[in-house]
């Protein structure tokens, strides 16, 4: 969808349209470039500021900073509003989103505080930074991976559910056979232990310590291991598959009529081995 | 296997088939959707009244949720074998034994307490849900891994024989080399010590403490990082293959009648090794 | 390599080593069940043994069956060598040796306490369960897994010093960053450290504490997340390639000289098409 | 790049050439077999005084095989410095950037204490053990996967920027849900959790305790164990694709010298384009 300004449009219109959505000029670059380590400062103001020793000596300071980002991004929000064709087109589009909710949780801190912590929302629009660096490849190479998972997401739904009813049940067990005085105080809490524990991830904050248990445990275990197998498959074998533009290349099926040569290239109009017109 | 209700049986008996078992009509959906909504909710009200806080103030209230919920299974149970055409058929089905179980247990604790909780069990019910959406799709994607994991099942069984066996000498080792003082007080412990390392859970509530027992454990942990390449490669290449469908058409079933030739191409019309029309 | 006793030798050796070694006979199949029946319950005496609890009330029990086991298996193992036609080969064959260590443990207690323990190595005579279930079929899915790690092997040993070195120069760079008071205590023990993390155990006995290290460490975890894909990489595409059996069966290039029919299967006499000889 | 020495050189500095930086003679052979044991010993060393109980008493044994590996290596590092034609591009390579490195922390020791640790860097010298067993063998599997991963580089890079944001945002929300009493005591800290939780490593030394986090947690780590499957996706379909040879075999490079056509067959006489003899 087409949203740069009307072509009677304003010159300084154009102009900022360019530096700001675009990036093939050296002014536009710049905005990008400037943009983004703005961007990365932000973040890492907010999380240089939830750590209590830095906060309790440059808390003044950096919320200083978080103001004048916010003031920043305010700016560039509103210019990108006004400079596009149909600035509802732009606010409504997840880059727009993105761009709104980077704003927002700042001036909510003057109604709730905690809520300043959402900021790091902004860390999505580094997202940007695709844009500036050789920008169709990690593009495709970012729609490779995602059309491979949405072609594979029924498969992947059906293996979660498997997954999810499996560790629904052995978290049940596992609360009727350890019970509550060795942490298993709950199902949701033994439901929890057995994602914690089929995943591999095994905090230890919870573990088995009777013989059943431990069996049980075991078992899960193996499962676990062995199941990963399952959606790494899925995935593998979508990769695997030609892609789009191999498959139209496949050799034409077409047989040569005076020498009977086949196997030619899909977009061939002459024989490969006689030079005869297919 | 058709378990419609016979041609000439009562109306009553054909509408509520419909209703309860298909999915096409309005009504046939609702009772689905009503079902699906009945079955989580008396699956939350067991969770829930296993965590303390919450049984302690609403302990009775869900026991009867629970009661209500049974009540209503046990209608729905009755029904369906009504209904159908051949009632011990439906008893005997996969879906017939899982509604069954969901049953079963609330009824239990009246002679043993503590059965309930395997009431959870009800969660299988809940794979009904595909019937629902886009039925076809859902339990062919469920079939297609199924039928991949099926395919590898020897070569799973081989791997999982080398797998237990690694898993019970490195256990003995760890418990000869360890001993009771560091937690590896039994070789079924010291076993249980392995599976938790080689799937790389790691738990930490028993690890290695000597020089040589961290030697051991390093070696079975990067055995257990390596060879998880093996049951994901076998279902990687397995479910890479074409599908068994496509492998139907690649060779003809039929046999010559006069060499008893197999394997011809799907479209042949003579037999490749005698020459004989098929 | 045939064994089989001479056909010179007497009636009861020939009778013998269908019973012992074979298993396509009644006797020779209930041979082989007891024998596993055996295996299964002296290795399980032995762990019970290692239980505190158990062993100071069965103890003597417990020892008793397990001389009694080691008896039998010195019986079959002298049978087997008076059986076959050359001692020497049975005895240094793979089965053989296991033969032989299964005994040994149980002798050596008379010299050495402790050594007890390695009657583990019985389980590996477990494996002969392959040879009485479809013993072709668990073989040949064995071989298929063994022969794409051999293929595989250099890829492995490179990926395997590749993992080796990254451990040892991560391990040194956290004893310097973190130190002996977090539990870094020396290379050797840091080295160990890294091993758990880059192979996502993660036992938690030592774990960084310090920014710089929980830095590093975040590094190693991602690494050792990212390049579980290489082994199993390795060994899917391994695995995927199409087996002999299959590369055989790949249509024959040659084109009927009649009717131009191509894709012949490779062993075909006959065009498929016209019936025409090739 | 030939570095071997000039034609014209002295006759002691080809046969030293030969000797150092060649294996195919017995004496060179000697030499780099005589170097990788030197290595191993001098990391061993080190590795073996960052122990405590072992430093106490071996300490100034030990220090003083490592100042005599380093003047080994002195003279070996200058050696080739002497021999090759073109020092400077001796030094400038990987190879001779290594070598050095292996020197200079011993001499920085004089000035900074504890830089001796980064002596380890020795361990990347142990590398040239590749040049003597079957070079080619080696150096070809390496890189076939540095090949592959090089092919992957972008997707694997989307997958990591992906799994930042992933674990920048799991890690702001947990430090708001779990808040600094339960260990999120900062957001980098929860950070660093968030990283220790995908990756499945799990140590447990901060886990949460709150119902929302465990909860929080339970998705981070299903989302964990199931996004492994895409870089291991990614990396399998690379490495199962034909190799770089057999591409290059499978479309001839050449150019129609009319047309300008490419991408013909290996065996194409004629342009599949303009029919041209090509």
């Amino acid at each position: 969808m087409d949203n740069r300004p009307r072509e009677g449009a304003s010159g300084w219109k154009r102009t900022a349209y360019s530096v700001i959505f675009e990036s093939d000029t050296p002014a536009g670059r710049a905005f990008d470039i400037g943009l983004l380590v703005a961007i990365v400062l932000s973040v890492v103001a907010v999380m240089l500021e939830s750590v209590r020793s830095i906060s309790a000596q440059y808390g003044p300071f950096l919320q200083a900073v978080e103001w004048a980002f916010t003031a920043l991004f305010i700016v560039e929000y509103v210019l990108r509003l006004l400079v596009v064709r149909r600035p509802l087109a732009y606010a409504l589009s997840p880059l727009g989103i993105v761009d709104f909710l980077a704003i927002v949780p700042t001036l909510a801190t003057l109604l709730l505080a905690g809520s300043r912590y959402l900021l790091v929302i902004r860390t999505l629009r580094l997202l940007r930074v695709f844009r500036i660096f050789k920008l169709g490849r990690f593009v495709g190479e970012g729609e490779f991976i995602v059309d491979a998972l949405k072609a594979s997401r029924f498969k992947i739904l059906v293996f979660l559910s498997a997954v999810l009813t499996l560790v629904v049940v052995m978290g049940t067990l596992m609360y009727v056979v350890e019970g509550g005085q060795n942490g298993f105080t709950s199902i949701p809490k033994s439901i929890y232990w057995a994602i914690v524990t089929l995943t591999t991830v095994g905090y230890g904050d919870i573990s088995p310590v009777s013989v059943l248990g431990q069996s049980l445990a075991s078992v899960l275990m193996i499962l676990g291991y062995a199941i990963i197998a399952v959606p790494t498959g899925i995935v593998s074998a979508q990769m695997a598959l030609p892609s789009k533009r191999a498959e139209a290349l496949a050799y034409k099926q077409a047989i040569c009529h005076v020498c009977q040569a086949a196997d030619h290239r899909p977009d061939a109009e002459f024989c490969w081995r006689c030079g005869e017109k297919l």
